[in-house]
């Protein structure tokens, strides 16, 4: 969708820090959001990271946006009938037409004051105008530590995902050999 | 979840090929299934993927399913309103106490006769019992071409799975270095 | 919406076989799917007929269509929350403008490994063009013995259904009379 | 689910007429009650016939009812997006655990002024107790002369039923041979 | 939307009685309605109240209605998964393009044979066009001593409103001064 | 459901600071939302404001809460398909067993970079045990000067629901005189 000798910094791009389209969105857990051991079913939970990621990808780029990619998601501890989930979405980093998204999911049984579930998720969308083309979107400009390293980290996660998507040669993927902590 | 060095061999496991648990599911895109710009929200897409890849788990596994984890899923093209959707799902191997399983989603415009889009995906699911606990699964039998290359796959996409989610070290990936071309 | 003396024999029109329409679509009982005895409801079956035979009958005339009548539907056991449904549509025959469908469905309590329920329906629908006026459907032919039995019951049924809605007399129902065992 | 030779007449057994079960239901048809031309869909109409229906059964015979059979319907007239549809339903006649329900619908464009459709049914339930076993059932007794004849019908109706669903000889359908206009 | 000093005496305006317009509609409660506690959310319940009284405006005004306000409701006793809910609306009033809508709910436990819960509440609509602009409504004529009282408490339910909408001094609600019991 | 001679000072309650229990949840506004003008339809917004404040009084109470009454709201400009909708709920002033919440309401079309519409509304919630039964809910101690303005104006607002539901004669809401300018 662009190349990857992505030119990120031509002076006259906009830029935006990551507060300034974070998103949070708050869900309560019923019956039909559930499967039949009453637990919220994985499909649920990735239509709602996909709707707060999409708003916070929206705010970024100040333009329609489409899903673009999803990255490996792991769900590791069931979330229940009546649990509050709140959903927290901040852009990591722009490529050109794209953003890159982490969406942090926490799960809270409130009655009974436990937190039950902590997930975490990459979404990349692509901005387009009316016509569904692909329009430029402002860079991320990192203000935190936490947010500097998920922007550094952000080139590793797009190799994955061109190589997993057949986009790229694991051979040329030299950001993310340094993670296979190999001596090249 | 399971330990890795996984002891698919014992004689007594029960054994099936992916053809007695295959599943297809149809859906029509209708108003609430899209975006502003009439195409299919990719929340929505990976709800049904859900659902059909954990009816293929359910059959597989003869027992409920929950989902552990959902691999690199891109989204190249737009999907429409009144596009008919069709998801394929089909397990691929088995693990001591998981099945991966495969997606295929084609989707069609009719009226005008012209295939519109095409995805795949993964998923993996844990069989349990009432109590929410994790039971034995069947082996996967592969009897085509095709799904003893999915089978084979399967060890490489389980590591990458692992250590993106933090649970295996790249340089124990042995599966995966391979692909990374690496003389060791 | 057509004359009774349906002239299918045409040499020019398209002809298909029910295979290349047919369609298979898998549904999971949710809980907002119920009673409050935790059963299927009726209505979200039918409309999940209607979905299901909808896209069959696309297929097949490759234009849209929209339901002109559901034939005598008996439900004589119950399906549960949890349970997995099946639903498959195949063309019966055509006429001038319309099709009929038959759909079979299946329910299964996968955990349990067994069969709950099997029932079957025709749905017939008018083929239409984008401004609703009817469009004339490809032929149907049948290839195997069930499908030659279905095609010859058409012929019946729509003579139960013309009656049923007042545009046909029983006298004249020469196809039904033989239903009736009636010497004449 | 019960013989046929139906026993009506039992002195104890409680009467009901049927306003005192009558049901009006109104709905707006909203974009995803829509196909891709703007029209109700007909398995939505028929979601909306089942529950209207269930409740008029509920009320007639103090329990819970499950739906048992649709008869033959047929859809003439679109209903669009934004139409106000109404529909009634009131008992005709009980057998010994299941009840008869007619069910008129009227759609309505509003700010046109304009009726643009006007559709009956009739679906068939059981009355059921806590566990899902057939109670008796009030009878219907008719105060108008529409209930008598609606009342006078479902005998023929049921004939219908029997036969379609294989449960009845045609050949012993005496109530239907009339309808045919046969000397016998 | 329309200043105070409302002249409703023209003589041209059309004029309908509360009958004309009356709406009511029936809901089953089903799960996903519900609370953890398996009671209706009272969210759902105003979603009923406000499709049952914007059909009820619309037949009023034959034209489109947008709810513009909605006073006080209390919800004094809980209504259970199961439980038919009955919504009846009426006009009350009309202003310059605006009608009062007054919707009375209840809720039934039919197998059990109690009313389970009444409610009632006020919604005002106002009338548009297609394009969104306010059109003049008919005046509403009660015809019975209910209807004569739900008329004239109108214009203290239209202080209220303006005064807590902050678009009233409550030194000028003269009507509503009465209801205060207070010596002028 | 309390006295109005509420003793909030018991030493031993417990207390909390309305930041505590601050929510926020973001929805699209998507087709099967909107009326046929495609705006927003007041009974989903009224439903969305129920989950967030309904959530807001869980995180204040560690109970489950349930809605006892909405306070006038007024909608006076439309929300659009697409528009984004950010709603925040936070507690004002807790009495017995209940507990009084804002929702600020704001709606955003972003890729014009406008916001379109801003409401704000008042909910009073019942804070019950597993058996529905009201419990003692925490103090609420504002802490900032918007805090406690709202919380000052909690008491008036009480007295007019109390008025208006027919619990309080307006001639005994002391707190609501003042609003009316009266002297006494």
């Amino acid at each position: 969708m662009e190349t990857l000798t992505d030119k990120n910094t031509t002076m006259s791009r906009k830029q935006k820090a990551p507060r300034e389209s974070f998103v949070s969105m708050t869900e309560l857990v019923l019956p039909n959001d559930t499967n039949t051991l009453n637990n919220l079913m994985g499909g649920r939970l990735m239509h709602w990271m996909d709707v707060v990621s999409a708003i916070a990808g929206q705010k970024h780029c100040n333009s329609i946006v489409v899903t673009a990619s999803v990255d490996n998601i792991s769900f590791r501890t069931p979330i229940h009938l009546g649990d509050v989930v709140t959903l927290k979405a901040r852009v990591t980093r722009a490529f050109n037409s794209s953003v890159e998204i982490r969406i942090d999911v926490d799960a809270e049984n409130i009655p009974e004051g436990k937190k039950v579930a902590s997930h975490s998720a990459y979404f990349t969308f692509v901005a387009v105008d009316k016509n569904g083309q692909p329009v430029e979107v402002p860079e991320v400009i990192p203000e935190t530590d936490e947010e500097r390293a998920m922007y550094d980290g952000a080139l590793r996660r797009r190799q994955v995902r061109l190589i997993l998507s057949g986009r790229m040669k694991p051979a040329d993927a030299t950001e993310l050999k340094s993670l296979f902590d190999i001596k090249q």
